[in-house]
């Protein structure tokens, strides 16, 4: 890879709006892997050389061309909210803004098209006068693009209901800029669409989307307190197994992690277990008959039409929890586990009790394979990066799949091998290796050549 | 009981409309159970004494006063399309027809309450005036009425999104007349609808309803074509665990079925095995993806647009597939049967292999407990009576759960025994056991005291 000289992008990029304020450029370097104490020390003082926010695909396209020219590397970014350090350039170079391209092109009922930086609260604002919203949407959706959600992301609120966002049907068209000397637009339909689908942003610049939609309920948020860890967790298997009730949000905690909520205390007495849930209007009163099957207790509940006020039970789930806990004490990190479908949860129990308050139980419910399915995003009380790979090993070995949140390499992450259609496609569209360099093993090697 | 002097009876009924006219009279004491001949010598003969057509809840409350009083037994009915022989009074009497209460009270997002005559189609009609309709209907959609279908039904095209009408959730709340000496009216909610719901239509004259509705997607009718019977039915199992695909109808069809249907013969060549699916417009594209992993072929696709024209695919799934193969060939008959949720059917293959042609296999794939699950409604080239118990005794002890559709006897059916809640309320809404005596082993015991 050559020296990047940035006198000869400043010129070249002429006419884009570009961020050349050291400062601003390590801010815009950053993303959530800060989660990691173990990601922390080893992304330390990686940054970019220049950010370039364009604001339409023309631009894209140019910005394409003149870093395929100086083989710059470039690390794309929507709002920075990954957790796997998928917006931190590992080689320096270009950072590509999108957010300017936060254009919607056009909604239907049940399919929008979108540009590739725009906020999905943004979307959801536009969707929801027509009776529709995001099938599902990550914890940080107020300030997250839809481009770094697929790009980056995996699934989240809504998925109880629709699966993650890899299944066939989730993501419905995408348009890419190449990175080749005389960049191109491809845009991908179908099945095509896995070729960039969750590819950590280094198979072609994102420009726009096609996403199906849901339908937008009436959603209630609804907590609801057990005694016991165990029973909360069966309710949420069975609130999920309920196929006559409409769910988008089935969180369980192990005691004492609502503690970390300041402002939901006085709705979870210390030492209870807690389901967090957002449940259609019109599922409500069955709620009452299942919650009533499982002992528990109803302490909070926020009818629909209060939804844009105050407290969002969302912004407590999925990775929101850990940032809560971690505002409360810094050394807490976590994990993102998958157990094996299993109705009896013996996985779980058997974590809860094995790990103790070392590795505090969060579980997230959400459909699989046609399965509900429950995933851990447990709290770890980190003491050493050793410990903290011994838990993980202790997870798998009992079969307990770890996407591991602590490497910010594709390969020791979620999925181990970079899929051959995604491998085939990159090296198509980025024929010089500059999306973000670093990011894969198998990719490293053409880097270095 | 007291023999029934229909003077009085027709005294009593006066500013009420009735029908005595013995030929519109035995009309409206038939329903479906014609599908088995089984059923048809156990039941010829059975017909009412008089019909009476109340037009409100007042009306209901004054016939079920004046049946008390007299001890005259009562049979409710909506559009009589059930084919347990639900509608067919046992033992003489009135039978009551909901089909004038028709109105529909109010449609909100999510939510419609009605009456208990209001027919399905006419109640989706308004609902999608605001986007929405029924979360699941019988293949009887155009005649049959809500009351008949909470009443004698159990699910249907939308079930593979929603499960049965029996999971909770799917039926919020109704409203029943009872038949003591001063009738009442009594509003079940939450959990307490299981009291009525499915309950064969004798806990009480269910007079309105509350009843959750879906989004109305854009849906699609498609039929793919396959070589091999069981990779229809391995597509059949991979499309509804697709959580990203929105369908409302997954029915597998092996060679010969789809030849009974004239109206689509152009479409699926002899021979070959079919899927004919429900799926929302957004779902299409990537259904073609599915289709093509599955090798099979789509032969017929009709967009959301035309679908109120023509041909509708759902009216030849569930057992408006018995109707068209018995329009073509009166000697058969049918099955009602659950496999265990099994995503390699292994039990669905050796049926189709074991009973070849004699059970033709004709699959619905629907949700229960969160699951998708294969049921069958099989048709059955009809010999005689001892070798359909054969059939059907072959496959519970295989591990194939039969609703046996050649009863009319509810504890020989589907339940094998009345829900205690279901008896208790049973007991207090209708203390002389007027509703349709003989329909249950336990409650015949009352009649005969």
């Amino acid at each position: 890879m050559k020296t990047i000289d940035l006198d000869i992008l400043t010129t070249a990029f002429a006419g884009i709006e570009t961020i050349a304020d050291p400062a601003q450029v390590a801010k815009l370097s950053q993303d959530y892997h800060t989660f990691s104490p173990v990601l922390v020390p080893k992304l330390e003082g990686k940054v970019g050389d220049i950010v370039v926010r364009p604001a339409n695909e023309e631009e894209v396209l140019k910005v394409a061309a003149i870093c395929a020219k100086y083989r710059v590397p470039v690390t794309v970014r929507g709002a920075g909210t990954g957790n796997y350090g998928q917006c931190v350039p590992l080689h320096r170079g270009v950072i590509v803004d999108m957010t300017r391209m936060d254009k919607i092109v056009w909604v239907k009922p049940g399919v929008a098209r979108v540009e590739a930086g725009v906020k999905l609260a943004a979307l959801d604002k536009q969707a929801r006068e027509i009776g529709w919203e995001m099938r599902m949407t990550p914890s940080t959706y107020r300030t997250a693009t839809i481009g770094g959600f697929i790009a980056g992301g995996s699934g989240g609120i809504g998925s109880i209901q629709y699966g993650l966002l890899g299944d066939r049907g989730n993501l419905l068209a995408l348009r890419v800029v190449t990175l080749e000397d005389e960049p191109r637009v491809i845009e991908l339909r179908g099945d095509d669409v896995q070729k960039v689908n969750h590819a950590w942003g280094i198979n072609g610049i994102i420009t726009q989307l096609e996403i199906p939609l849901g339908p937008a309920y009436p959603w209630a948020e609804v907590i609801v307190t057990f005694e016991d860890f165990m029973t909360a967790a069966k309710f949420g298997q069975a609130l999920g197994n309920a196929d006559g009730m409409i769910k988008k949000l089935i969180t369980i905690f192990a005691s004492p992690i609502p503690q970390y909520f300041h402002a939901l205390q006085q709705y979870i007495p210390e030492g209870v277990h807690s389901a967090f849930l957002m449940v259609a209007e019109p599922s409500l009163e069955s709620l009452s008959g299942l919650v009533q099957q499982y002992g528990g207790q109803i302490t909070y509940e926020k009818p629909a039409q209060e939804a844009g006020k105050g407290t969002h039970l969302a912004e407590f789930a999925w990775n929101h929890t850990t940032l809560h806990a971690r505002t409360v004490d810094t050394s807490i990190t976590y994990l993102q586990s998958m157990f094996p479908a299993d109705t009896n949860l013996q996985l779980v129990e058997h974590m809860y009790h094995y790990f103790g308050d070392e590795v505090m139980m969060h579980l997230e419910f959400f459909r699989a394979n046609g399965k509900v399915t429950v995933g851990g995003l447990q709290l770890v009380r980190y003491t050493t990066e050793e410990r903290l790979n011994e838990i993980i090993r202790y997870h798998e070995k009992q079969g307990v799949q770890i996407a591991n949140p602590h490497t910010y390499i594709i390969e020791d992450g979620g999925r181990k091998v970079i899929d051959p259609e995604q491998l085939k496609f990159k090296e198509m569209v980025d024929p010089y290796g500059l999306m973000n360099p670093g990011k894969s093993k198998v990719l490293q090697l053409k880097i270095k050549s």
